[in-house]
């Protein structure tokens, strides 16, 4: 096709129905241009294909039920990503699926955010890497996607209407920096634009996100589709930067776009700036009429594998796990959940899967043998005593006890948020029954986000294994029985208790306004720099082995550092270490997080083999958004390398020292007198000018008057007058011209 | 004097010299038109009537040094400072002075704040009561006052430029209440601008702050001046609403103004009118030519009459204090501090004390007979091992030991902020090891702001004194002794520790924005809201008697609330209560504190006596300041009154729903279908004008389409759909017309 002759035979009309979707699932056809209409579908960890034209969104074609972005983000795996990418590339075609809605990168602000599990991380890194691997995976296949939900979407309720505020550093540094590391990195077909504001302006209306950041900082040169439903005034959104408007309303849709052409309140070159994008799309996602089947076995071996890379092993008391054959005794299980699991999350990541199998069902092949305790129902919260005290008198009698324990789905779901972090109450209190009778309880948790754990210190393991996908129950048997040695890690803190999260008293409580106030300080970077207790930190899993980590050098210059390290396997079984590099940053006059997360990495390890590790950062990687001059800044200064298996658990660290030019900050009437005094340039210059005519017998007495005994003042030494600034001195009696003399000497000699 | 004619007689450079200071402290003279200079001095614990002209500011005249705000705000006792403020206006009209510069009432944000010592409290209904009785007090005497330093000035370092960044709630309920309540009820003479900005606008030239808020909202007629070198342009204060510039530069002032007027960069009304302020001002602040001298003995009886009602008797396990002659064995006191005490903070506050009674000066006073043994040097933080050794072995053979500790002088001054919050490391390291020999430790702390305490555990008492004025030695004995029944209450939260603060990671770390991100949530409002533990909370303070609550019953109509209840003392001796009220909000859709103070007194209970206390809300109490209609708001809906001995010991408290009139919301296209089908009239009213037709046998499927068996759509049981806008609707394809007319019809039956 070419575009710009494509552009040049559209009608008005037909224009008008490029950019709006022709109904729930397809863009506009014109079959007089050969103009193919695309079809997309939800993901983002499975195909939603929908079969019904209604509003019911579990009927779905079937397909294969990765696991839950909170889960596979655990896995710190970026080829594992760069796989899944490829599985869904592979079904998405087979079902002639052009564009895939996902991945979903929003960081986990509030564990309340009903829409965490289908979310990577609290970190953008994460997010922006794992995001990326996604990517360049599905489109490896010939099928887009779109990165959503674009931007600072975190939280469901009133999320149509809500305006997420926050400081320009905050945004930049946490909330569009895993965007933008999918975009620079992978170049995706389409971005989706969430419902929300920001700082008041309707994201699908936001000029600045759409324009002047996406694509004018960033270099995004895809598509701009909307969330459902998320275009308030079509014309405005286009003007602002949107080119796709979904679902399309049908003639109104085209209509709209059409009058406002006419009235002027919409510019033509503006919408065929979005006719191109929408071109352009439909060019690089090539519509397929000869679909290929895919080999379901397979990728339901590969959602297994995903799962197995990802599922966290929290906690591990005496080597509680793995449980085999040999040493299990005499097993109980205990909940509904291992007959009925939570393996995904609701909403437009709803999949209906290929083939479930539940941990019940696995049992058998994990070669364990176990007798079953429903131990408490799902459909309700109160306890159920007959089955409660069955599942207790079970418990007495065993050698092992694996409860499987999880968050309702009703109250895990896109499109409103949590109120509370808490399991079911007939869960809870059947854990803390069960370790009043048995010491050697392993917890398995089914959850889409991060929950609270009273009887935490009273079982023997935990095992989070989110929402799993179709293959939960192989997987956790994989993980339990060290078939497979555990390597996820989580992507998320687990705070003690709700209060805990720095949001806590504000989360959703302005039907109107989110504020973010506690800024940059989210998740780890928050409760690290508070020097909080937590229930799990930012980045930690256990693993049936165990990593040293040595030899930690580091090299800088102008540009960046490298830094390498060595880790080895000190454990007598093959593993997977994932190690986390954070930086310290004590060198800029600006609020820092205590650490933040600036490179990771996921490595196979023999028993006793040695790897060494590199990780480069360059000047962004030391940079912060400083609003007065409104760009990175990289500064001169001290930085702290630290090396850990979590935000807590640092194995190496060194001091590095970093040299960036900067120009330095003009001396004005606002400089402050400590500055002048402790830079021995300014300071020489100042005496010159200012101190020595104030200290001439003929002057009358003054600030300067008093010396000591070096005949420097006095005011050198209170910290009361250093802390002023020079147009203070002048409001105090100093004469001014001598103090504008100095000013612009020192501007000059710099 | 005939302010109008006076005004006409003077000349433009009379008027500029009016509106400018003549020198450090005086205001400009006209002899010409018999307009005297009026003399000001620092506050507001006591007077400093410089002697020196240089900027030496520890040379003045002798005067009654008073407890620093910090402890007399602990007595909560607003009789106490009306007579505070009567002694310091007699001493002032003895010493000449027109205007005394005080009190200072800015919220105490973090304990790092360097000025924290001379501020009453974290909450402004504790400081603008209070601050309100001692305006009274002083200007009942004919002294004018000047209440500092307006507003949000709560950090000291970059205090000239940087900016206090806050939402306007919280500018409204936290860091403006204060000056507010003593604004409209006090009715100061005069204010003092501070040097920061607010939001980016110096507050010296803050026309929002100075005139829209300050003269328009709540009435101010004094005058406003600056803090001293403040002023950065001097027309653009004045056109802000500054009166007067404080100090003059001298002729350069005038010239300035006058010039200003010539280029119309200033207006001459504008200048009229601070002219007018600055009449008013002298002529309600009469000179005095025949100053009448005060009886010292009885204003220093009275220094420790306010020391008695508010040092804090923080910890007494077993009944460890009072300490008399009769149970007191073998004492044996500890710790430099009582022999060189501090007792009053640095900077502008700094008293000459007319008789300064240390600790160990007032001992044989006390009855009480004891060892010293220094302990420590206050000269140097490190461990002297033989002073250290010495006081170990005393307090091994003693029955009681008393230790003074406190934060060194040269770190908690006016004029820039501390970074830490610790007793310096020879104090800490000595509590240590003397809580190793001896289980009967008292620790009696001197030190302006709130320190974290490691030792706490460990010791038997804790007395806080703060910076407790020249009588320090005697009201030190006067509550260890018993023989005034301890009634101080913290008006500040000690947390355990700095990292627990709200603001730790960000407080004077950038130096041009001090973010307020905590927001509402500052002081024990953060604290509770997040559940956290904290060293003593706020509002704590013990008794050597016992107090018991009842009877509580509250009234309500719509114009507020009546809180009544019973105090009865339960102990065998005289005491003072300070019942706190704190009333939490359950009814306004906004972030809330889990309580805030609403009201609180103190009165003496002689033993098996029982008072009755009565508080009065107004719609006022009730109220949010909402930032969308930019005005107060109260809510109808339930509230939660509490009545306590601290924010965390409460010991009655009620329901109280509240019933005030406001307008509903209109209906719009951004109301949110939970609303309509919430509300009988609006869902009524959906049913037939929006659902009906599309439920019609020849309109195609639809979101509405699927309906229970009552003919109620589907939809509304989805909490997805239920959190859409109508806009939403209209986007996923429901027609604009019906939903429309809809709104039309919602709005206009209201």
């Amino acid at each position: 096709m070419d575009i710009e002759k494509t552009l040049a035979a559209l009608t008005l009309p037909e224009k008008a129905a490029l950019v709006s979707g022709k109904d729930n699932w397809y863009t506009a056809k014109i079959d007089r241009l050969n103009i193919p209409a695309l079809m997309m579908t939800d993901g983002p960890s499975g195909l939603r294909k929908q079969t019904s034209t209604t509003n019911d969104i579990n009927n779905s074609v079937k397909a294969i039920t990765y696991p839950a972005a909170a889960l596979s983000a655990s896995s710190w795996n970026t080829d594992l990503f760069h796989q899944l990418g490829e599985h869904l590339g592979v079904e998405a075609r087979a079902e002639q699926v052009n564009i895939l809605l996902g991945p979903g990168v929003n960081m986990k602000r509030s564990p309340l955010g009903g829409r965490n599990f289908e979310y990577l991380s609290e970190d953008p890194l994460v997010a922006g890497k794992l995001g990326t691997a996604y990517v360049q995976g599905v489109q490896s296949k010939g099928v887009g996607v779109s990165v959503k939900h674009f931007a600072a979407n975190n939280r469901e309720n009133q999320r149509f209407t809500s305006s997420s505020d926050m400081s320009q550093r905050t945004l930049r540094e946490l909330y569009l920096k895993a965007f933008e590391i999918i975009v620079k990195n992978a170049l995706p077909e389409t971005l989706m634009v969430s419902y929300n504001r920001i700082n008041g302006v309707l994201n699908s209306q936001n000029h600045y996100l759409l324009r002047d950041i996406l694509r004018d900082e960033w270099g995004f040169h895809g598509a701009v589709m909307s969330d459902w439903g998320a275009v308030a005034n079509h014309a405005a959104a286009l003007s602002a930067g949107l080119d796709l408007e979904m679902p399309g309303k049908g003639q109104p849709s085209v209509d709209e776009i059409v009058k406002a052409i006419e009235t002027g309140e919409l510019d033509e070159g503006t919408l065929n700036k979005s006719v191109r994008h929408l071109l352009h799309l439909i060019q690089n996602c090539p519509t397929n009429p000869h679909p290929k089947a895919y080999d379901h076995e397979a990728h339901h071996a590969f959602a297994r594998k995903m799962a197995d890379d990802s599922i966290v092993l929290l906690k591990n008391h005496q080597n509680e796990l793995p449980l085999t054959p040999k040493n299990q005794g005499k097993l109980v299980i205990v909940g509904e959940l291992a007959k009925h699991p939570r393996f995904q999350g609701s909403g437009s990541s709803h999949v209906n899967p290929t083939k479930l199998v539940t941990p019940l069902d696995a049992l058998a092949d994990s070669g364990l043998s176990a007798d079953y305790q429903q131990g408490y129902t799902l459909d309700d919260s109160e306890t159920d005593d007959q089955l409660a005290s069955d599942a207790i008198a079970a418990a007495k009698q065993a050698d092992h006890v694996i409860v499987f324990a999880g968050y309702p789905e009703k109250e895990e779901s896109e499109g409103f948020d949590k109120s509370a972090i808490l399991l079911p109450e007939n869960q809870t209190e059947l854990i803390g029954q069960l370790t009043k009778v048995n010491t050697h309880i392993t917890v398995v948790l089914q959850n889409g986000s991060v929950v609270e754990m009273p009887w935490v210190k009273n079982v023997a393991a935990i095992v989070e294994t989110y929402l799993a996908g179709e293959a939960v129950g192989e997987a956790t048997w994989d993980i339990i029985t060290g078939k497979v040695n555990p390597s996820g890690h989580l992507a998320e803190t687990f705070p003690l208790k709700l209060a805990d999260t720095p949001m806590a008293p504000t989360f959703g409580q302005d039907p109107h306004h989110e504020n973010y106030s506690e800024g940059i300080f989210m998740g780890y970077r928050y409760y690290d720099t508070h020097e909080m207790r937590v229930l799990f930190p930012f980045g930690h899993g256990l693993s049936y082995t165990t990593f040293e980590y040595g030899n930690l050098v580091t090299k800088s210059d102008a540009h960046g550092a490298t830094i390498t390290f060595d880790v080895t396997n000190t454990g007598d079984q093959a593993g997977k270490a994932v190690p986390q590099l954070y930086v310290a940053n004590h060198a800029s006059h600006a609020p820092m997080p205590t650490k933040e997360l600036r490179g990771f990495t996921k490595l196979s390890i023999d028993p006793g083999e040695t790897k060494s590790v590199t990780f480069h950062l360059n000047r962004r990687d030391f940079s912060w958004w400083r609003e007065r001059v409104h760009r990175w800044q990289a500064d001169t200064g001290d930085y702290e390398v630290m090396i850990g298996e979590s935000s807590h658990d640092i194995r190496v660290q060194s001091k590095l020292t970093m040299d960036f030019e900067n120009a330095p900050a003009p001396v004005t009437l606002e400089t402050y007198l400590a500055k002048v005094v402790t830079e021995p340039r300014l300071r020489g210059l100042f005496q010159r000018t200012v101190v020595a005519p104030l200290l001439q017998p003929d002057v009358p007495q003054n600030l300067f008057s008093e010396t000591d005994a070096d005949h420097q003042p006095l005011l050198f030494q209170s910290r009361m007058y250093l802390n002023m600034p020079l147009r203070a001195l002048v409001a105090l009696g100093t004469p001014a011209k001598p103090l504008n003399d100095f000013i612009q000497a020192a501007n000059q000699s710099r």
